[in-house]
C-alpha cells in the first residue's frame, strides 16, 4: 500500500459549490454551512469572492462573529484588473478588508486562455500574478495561488504553464494549487504532470479537480500519492457543471482506505453534513452516493441479504455507522423470504411469530401493492400499518367517513377549502378548513377534527411532501406516488399513497402519517395487538 | 500517455443494474433496454439469472426473437448447488436451455465468504467451480468466470483467491473477471493485485467494479492500463448499493481521453441511452453526471460564461454534441449581463435590440421571480413567455376568467371536476370536465374549451409533471414549484409555476404550457412582436 501524508483539507462549497446549477445560497445559508464545516473539522473554508458580489462581501462581515474552532476562512479573487495599479484595485483591496488572513488568488496558466479569454499577452498575465501576490504579501496576507487550467495549460504549452507557477512561487505564494478546471484529466496523466512539477517547484502543492470525467476523487488521490499537500473540494461534490472533488467521498477514503488519522475530522458526521448541505442547497441527496447516500449500505439482492444477515462484512466495505450512515434491508420482488423476515424484525415485530403461510401472504400483498405503484422501500410507516392492518387486530384511532375539496380562482389568488367527516371514539366529527392548496386544507381540517381528542398532534409536523409521476407518458392523467415525511419531537417517519388523483394519493399518505403518529405516541385505545414489540 | 487496447464492453444493467434500490424492470423494459444497448454497440449484455426467478427465465425466451446486431446475450448464474451432481442441477441446466452461447458463472474467491456465507470448505468450493464450468463446457457453452470478492479475497488470503482463478482457468473458462464486489478497493491497490494475477493467469482477464468508494471507473481504467481485456459495467452506474462501473462515463473516457476507436459504439448516443435507461428505471437522471448529465455542459459562473461565449474550449473538456449532450447557459443571480444576453439569443430573440436599461429591468424581473421561488434554469418556455409579455406587444391566444375545482370522496374513489371560463377570440367559453385529480381535470377542461378554436392542441401532450416542495419545514403549507413538460410532434418544452397552493402552481405552469404550444404552432393572431426570431 502506498503511504501518503495527511493533507490540508480545503472546502470550497460556499464558493465553487454555489456555482452548481440550481444552487443559490443566502448569507444565512452560508453562515450555517460554515459552522457545520468548522464542526466537521475542515481546515480551510473558501467563503466567497468579496469583489464579485455584495452577498459575498456581506458574508465576510457577518462571518467575523462566527468564532470558528477548527477552520480558517479564506477569501477568493482573480488577479488585479488590467490597466490599473494593484493598490487602486477595489476588488483586491476588498480582500485585505475582508477580515481574513488567507486569500486564494486565481490566474490563468493556459496561454490559450490568456490570449482568448483575457485578451492580453502572456507576459502581461505573469505581471498580473506578480503584482497581485506581492501586494497582498506586503499587506500581511497569506496567499494560496490557484493555477487555473494548469493541466490543460501544461498539455498545450508546458513551458508557459510552469512559468506561471514559478512567478507565483517567487512572488510569495505559500501554496500553489494545480487546477483541473475543465475536469478533463485522467489519473495517469495527472501523475506524470505532478512528477514534473515537483522537480521545479518547492512550495507545497495543492489540487483542485473538477469531475467532468468522473475522476476528480481519483485524480486527487493520485496527487496525494505524488506528494501534493492540499486538497480542494466540496461537500457532495457541488460545483460548476459536474462539480468538484467530493470531500464527502474523499475524506472517508483517506480515513478508511489510506488509514490516515485525520484528527480534526468527525468522520461519523460525514453523512449528516452531506445531507445538511444538500438540504440547504435544496438539492435531492443522491441515493447511490458512495459512503453517504441512502442506498450506500442498502441490500436488495436475495444472495446479498442472506449473507449480510449472517455477517455484514460479507457485502459491506466499511461499517455504515463509521460514516454516520445506516444499513437498510429492502423489501422488493427481488427479495426472498430472508429479506422480508429481517424487515419485519427491523420494523419492530417478532418475525418468529409469523407462520410460513403468513409470510407468503404478506409477500403477495406487498407485490400487489408494488404492482399498483406503491414502494415501501422508502415508506416504512405505511408498511408497518399495512402489516398491523393485515395481521393484528389493530384498530386505528379514527375512521374517515368522507371528504370534499373546493378550490376556486376568480383572478388573483386561488382559495381552497376542505370539509371532512370522521368518526373518533364513536363520535362523528365534522370539520372544515381553508388551506394553501388541497393537501394543506385536508391536513388542517384533520387536525381541527382530531386535536381535542389527541393533543399530541400539536407536536406532530409534516416536514416533507414529495410527488412522483409514475407513468409520465400519460401527462396529468398519470398515476402519482406521494411520499409524506412527518416528525414528532423524537422521530421521523415516511408514508406513501398512490393514485391517479393527486388529492387521493396525498390523502392516503396523510392519513397514514397521522395514524402512525398517534399510534407510536400510544393514543390507540385498542392494545390487543400485544405481540408487536415497540 | 499510457497506451491501452480496446476492451470488450460487457453490460450488466439488466442483471446487476436491476438490483439498484427503487429499480424493478418488467420483461418489456428489459427487452427495450437490450435493443438500445445493441443499437449503442455494446459487445455483451448480461440479461439476468434464469435460475433465480421466472421473470428472467421468460426474458431469455422472449429475447430469442430480438435479432441483435452488435451484441451477444449472456445468462448469469452461481455455481451448482452443493450436494447434488451438476447434471441434476435444475438452475445450471436452465443456462443450457436459455438460448445463449455464453454464460457467466460466479463463485466465491474469498475464503471468509466460502466459510461464512456458503458454510462449506474451501476445497468443496473449488470443486463447485470445476464441476460447473466443465459441465457447461461439455455442453458447448462459452464460460466467463466472475471471481466474486476477488480483491478482498486476495487481500486476506492471496493463495486461496489465486487458486480459485487457477481452477476456473484449468476447467475451461474463456475469460476470468476479477470482481471488487464490495467496492472497497483503491486504484493503486487494484494495479498491484492485477500485476500479480497477470504473472500466473494466462486467459484474458476482466474487471467488475462496484462504486462504494466512488472509484469504480478509476479502478476499471487502472485495470485496462494493466492489460485487462473485458470491462463490466452498467448504464448510469446502476447496481447494488452505490452501483457498478458507469459505462456512460467509462465509454466516453475511452473514446476521448485514451483515443480508442470503439468502432461498434455510437458515441453520440451516450446521453440518450443514459436518459432512456433512467426513464425506464423510473429514476431521476443525475444532473451533474459526467458527460451525460443535464448540467455537464451548463455554465453559470459569470467568468465562465463570458469566456464560453468567446470560445467553448475555454471551459469544456470535450464538445457536448460529441456525446449527444448540449451546452446550456443559465440565467441566475450569479450571472452577469453576458449570461443574460446569450440566453436571450438562445431563446430566439435578437439580443442586440434590447437596450441596456431593458436588460437591467429584465435582470431585476428575473431576480424578483427567483426570489418567489421560480427557477427558469429548467423552464425556458416560461422565461420566453415572460420576456414576450414584458418586452413585446404579445397577446396570448386566450384569457382565463376564472376556474373552480370540486373534489369529493365518500368511500372508495375520489372524484374531481374542474370548471373554467375563458375568453377566446372575443367569445366567452365555459367548460367543465372530470379528471384524475385537479390538474388533469383542469387540463381536460382547458382542452375542451380550446380544441374547436385550435385543433393543433390534439398534437400537444403533457408528458411530465413534477412537484418540488420549496420550504419543506412548513409541511403541506410549503411553497411548491411545479414543472410541466409538454411536447408536440417535433419539440419539447418546460414551463414553471410557483405558489403555496399546488393547484395554482400547477395551473400557472399548465397555462404557460398550452399558451407556448399554441404560440410556437403559430396560432397567435397578433403577429406584431415581429423582431422575435423563431
Amino acid at each position: 500500500m502506498i503511504h501518503i501524508f495527511e493533507p490540508i483539507l480545503f472546502d470550497t462549497t460556499l464558493r465553487d459549490g454555489s456555482q452548481s446549477e440550481g444552487v443559490s445560497f443566502s448569507i444565512g445559508d452560508k453562515i450555517k454551512i460554515a459552522q457545520r464545516l468548522d464542526d466537521y473539522g475542515i481546515h480551510y473554508i473558501e467563503g466567497g469572492w468579496p469583489g464579485s458580489n455584495p452577498k459575498d462581501e456581506e458574508f465576510f462581515v457577518k462571518a467575523q462573529n462566527l468564532n470558528l474552532k477548527n477552520t480558517e476562512l479564506v477569501a477568493f479573487s482573480s488577479t488585479k484588473k488590467i490597466g490599473i495599479n494593484v493598490e487602486n484595485d477595489v476588488n483586491i483591496n476588498k480582500l485585505i478588508t475582508a477580515g481574513v488572513k488567507t486569500v486564494t488568488i486565481f490566474a490563468k496558466s493556459w496561454d490559450f486562455h490568456v490570449i482568448e479569454a483575457l485578451n492580453i499577452s502572456c507576459e502581461e498575465n505573469l505581471k498580473l500574478i506578480e503584482d497581485t501576490i506581492k501586494y497582498l504579501k506586503y499587506n500581511g496576507m497569506n496567499v494560496f495561488f490557484d493555477a487555473e487550467h494548469f493541466f490543460d495549460g501544461f498539455n498545450h504549452n508546458a513551458k508557459y504553464a510552469m512559468k506561471t507557477l514559478q512567478v507565483a512561487q517567487d512572488s510569495g505564494a505559500s501554496t500553489i494549487i494545480l487546477c483541473d478546471t475543465n475536469g478533463g484529466q485522467i489519473p495517469s496523466r495527472v501523475r506524470e504532470i505532478i512528477k514534473t512539477v515537483k522537480k521545479e517547484i518547492n512550495v507545497p502543492l495543492g489540487i483542485h479537480a473538477h469531475n467532468d470525467s468522473g475522476l476528480a476523487v481519483a485524480n486527487s488521490l493520485v496527487a496525494l500519492e505524488e506528494g501534493v499537500e492540499q486538497i480542494q473540494g466540496t461537500i457532495g461534490g457541488l460545483g460548476e457543471r459536474c462539480g468538484n472533488t467530493d470531500l464527502s467521498i474523499l475524506i472517508p477514503i483517506l480515513k478508511f482506505k489510506y488509514n490516515l488519522p485525520l484528527t480534526s475530522i468527525k468522520i461519523d458526521k460525514t453523512t449528516s453534513i452531506y445531507n445538511f448541505v444538500m438540504e440547504i442547497a435544496n438539492l435531492t441527496p443522491e441515493n447511490r452516493k458512495p459512503f453517504v447516500g441512502r442506498s450506500a449500505f442498502t441490500h436488495k439482492g436475495g444472495v446479498h441479504v442472506s449473507a449480510i444477515i449472517k455477517n455484514p462484512l460479507t457485502y459491506e466495505h466499511i461499517p455504515p455507522e463509521a460514516v454516520g450512515n445506516e444499513r437498510r434491508i429492502l423489501v422488493s420482488e427481488l427479495s426472498g423470504k430472508s429479506n422480508l423476515k429481517s424487515k419485519i424484525e427491523e420494523l419492530g415485530f417478532d418475525a418468529s411469530k409469523f407462520s410460513e403461510s403468513q409470510i407468503k401472504s404478506l409477500t403477495s400483498k406487498i407485490k400487489e401493492y408494488e404492482h399498483q405503484g406503491y414502494q415501501f422501500e422508502g415508506a416504512d410507516a405505511s408498511l408497518k400499518l399495512l402489516i398491523m392492518r393485515e395481521f393484528y387486530d389493530y384498530v386505528p384511532d379514527f375512521q374517515v367517513e368522507n371528504f370534499k375539496i373546493l378550490s376556486y380562482n376568480f383572478g388573483e389568488e386561488t382559495s381552497t377549502e376542505a370539509v371532512i367527516k370522521l368518526k373518533v371514539k364513536d363520535k362523528v366529527v365534522h370539520a372544515v378548513s381553508e388551506g394553501d392548496g388541497p393537501v394543506n386544507a385536508l391536513d388542517y381540517a384533520l387536525r381541527k377534527a382530531l386535536e381535542d381528542f389527541f393533543p399530541i398532534l400539536k407536536d406532530i409536523k409534516l416536514i416533507d411532501y414529495k410527488v412522483r409521476v409514475l407513468d409520465s407518458s400519460s401527462g396529468t392523467a398519470s398515476k402519482v406516488r406521494v411520499l409524506i415525511e412527518t416528525k414528532d419531537s423524537e422521530r421521523t417517519w415516511t408514508t406513501v399513497g398512490v393514485s391517479s388523483n393527486i388529492i387521493e394519493a396525498s390523502w392516503d399518505a396523510l392519513i397514514d402519517s397521522i395514524e402512525y403518529g398517534l399510534y407510536i405516541n400510544n393514543c390507540s385505545e385498542t392494545k390487543s395487538y400485544s405481540n408487536i414489540k415497540m
